[in-house]
């Protein structure tokens, strides 16, 4: 569906998926079975009116607060190239509760996350990480469970931050529900959000796609307890596949929800043990220091590019500016296609634009 | 001195100093000014008597319980070239209480040293990596001091395993003095050792030196607890210098005694984190297959070599073996050189002597 919409813009995709007219029969399955008989002028509508009784509203990419490092996901063809599918694509839209413009809430953003069954250890040092990071005027988002996520959710408001709650469900159906009161006050100091309507359900997959948008729209995660074998490693690893700093805080060897932490200190060499809030903003560098490049350096994000955005990237002189009409000639592409990968590689950090033309970012250059 | 030994072997040494001969001002000034007016046959005489009635022996390189790891320290010149005296060059000689033979006991020996305000936490951490590395057939290896140092020691006893206890002081003149009780049980069941002379004070600048022995005599060290900017800094430095595994384990970031252990892991990538005996033993490799390159390989231990010992080294061919006389011409080094050279790259695993001859050891070899 997001190829689609790359293609065709977003109208002439629905137009053409109202009539049936599908490219494959893949999409037309796929789309099918995701309607199950509903009628979609009248889903759309229901949604819509739900989304207005909430104050809820709908970002798209072409609003002014779309938050464009989500877009990074599309230059990724993670580590399982059959998987390129909506898990690793960037969301069409997000619907939003909340008060703050999403862009800029995302703007200095860092991601506090970790287990459920949460320490009283844990839960202060989430206090302490989610208090200091206020105070240096990051935005903190988690996920909205039990434990750890709560914890940095709550801090964050008691220190009158801005949390963002990220959500695998609609923004109107707050789960888990024990944490319903938090939801509230979320919604009224920070923000709710959720790439699916309102009315959505809580679904086991729904989880595993949100992540990715967590790992995406900060500029690092940190994990602050995780028992063995649990699912930070899965997001250690995206975040590290989007380039994105990876912190993980230590514990007492003898808690068992501090073994998953060591367990990725130990596999992830490229993960950062991180003690406090300092620790975290040294590690995802100070204002407009951030997205700085991985450790392995650019060549390497060179390397995560999907095929059109690597042909792009390497017809960029290596000096000096070219027009983009003139770089689509030497990629062998559309000039509607190069456009559209120049503003991935922009927000990647890979190119700039100078006076209407592309150049090479300075720090992409630089280095070997 | 040890310069002199190695030229001149120990007894002719030691029959020039006594005559006065002295290769240089430097040397003269240093030892009168050691000798303090003292008569040194009559103060040999005094230890000698002061030993036997310990029940001590002294151990020098030519005997067969040398523990040869230590030699290492001479293929090095740490990172400050200025400072390449006694304090990186192997000792001359050990004293030695107990009843293992010495290389035995170290041959598989593991350091845990630490904080001396030790935590609980520390403390119960200490008891069980001992007592693991004991049920493993490994030695544990500690400074003697309060804290980290004597529940390694302690806890070594317990589990019925050899501790060896390495001093700043005389083998009989236990310090601190709160540990006697300690350090009676350790020359009973493992081995109290020291380079001074019974009788010798634990003075200031003797820790720092004792601590290249415990690095060098252990296939690796593991800090289990220390304060911020401690000496846990300059121990892990001189044992990732000596090419041993530097072992760090975490623990809560609001412990003051665990500060110095994050340091360690946030600063010194080449540092493990261990969280158990087994993680200890998976990191120093299983019998035999310890002494292990460092993570940079092979080609970064020959870095740290000296001139000589890199002439040498280069003078081997890639395949196959040579005799050490033609190896000598080919360096263009005495043949008493190359064969002191060559002792040493055999500590170090960099080559073997195959039927009288001499070759690069498999290992070094497979690298690139």
């Amino acid at each position: 569906m997001w190829a689609l919409v790359q293609e065709h813009g977003a109208p002439a995709t629905l137009e053409r998926l109202l009539a049936e007219e599908f490219p494959d029969d893949a999409t037309r399955n796929s789309v099918l079975a995701k309607r199950k008989g509903l009628d979609p002028r009248r889903f759309a509508e229901t949604t819509m009116h739900r989304a207005a009784r909430l104050g809820a509203r709908i970002v798209v990419p072409s609003d002014d607060e779309w938050p464009g490092r989500v877009d990074s996901l599309a230059l990724l063809e993670l580590e399982a190239p059959g998987r390129i599918n909506r898990d690793v694509r960037p969301p069409l839209c997000v619907w939003v509760r909340g008060g703050w413009q999403l862009g800029e809430a995302l703007d200095r953003s860092v991601a506090v996350v970790g287990a459920r069954a949460s320490t009283g250890y844990g839960n202060q040092v989430t206090y302490e990480l989610a208090y200091g990071l206020v105070e240096h005027g990051w935005t903190v988002v988690s996920g909205g469970a039990f434990g750890i996520d709560a914890a940095a959710h709550r801090a964050t408001l008691a220190a009158g931050g801005c949390t963002v709650a990220v959500l695998a469900c609609g923004v109107d159906r707050p789960y888990p529900s024990g944490n319903a009161g938090l939801f509230e006050r979320i919604s009224e100091k920070g923000l709710l959000i959720s790439e699916w309507p309102p009315g959505s359900e809580p679904l086991r997959h729904r989880f595993l796609i949100r992540n990715r948008v967590i790992a995406a729209a900060t500029v690092g995660t940190v994990v602050v307890e995780a028992a063995a074998r649990s699912g930070a490693a899965q997001t250690m690893s995206r975040v590290l596949a989007l380039r994105r700093t990876a912190m993980v805080v230590p514990g007492p060897v003898t808690s068992a929800m501090s073994v998953g932490c060591h367990e990725l200190l130990r596999s992830r060499p490229d993960a950062t043990l991180v003690t406090s809030a300092l620790d975290v903003l040294e590690a995802v560098g100070r204002m407009g220091e951030y997205d700085q490049p991985s450790p392995r350096g650019p060549e390497h994000r060179r390397d995560a590019l999907d095929e059109e955005s690597a042909l792009v990237l390497e017809a960029v002189p290596p000096r000096g500016s070219i027009a983009p009409e003139e770089l689509a000639a030497r990629a062998g592409l559309t000039l509607r296609t190069v456009l559209r990968r120049l503003s991935l590689l922009e927000v990647a950090g890979l190119v700039e634009r100078r006076d209407g033309e592309v150049a090479l970012a300075r720090r992409a250059k630089a280095a070997p």
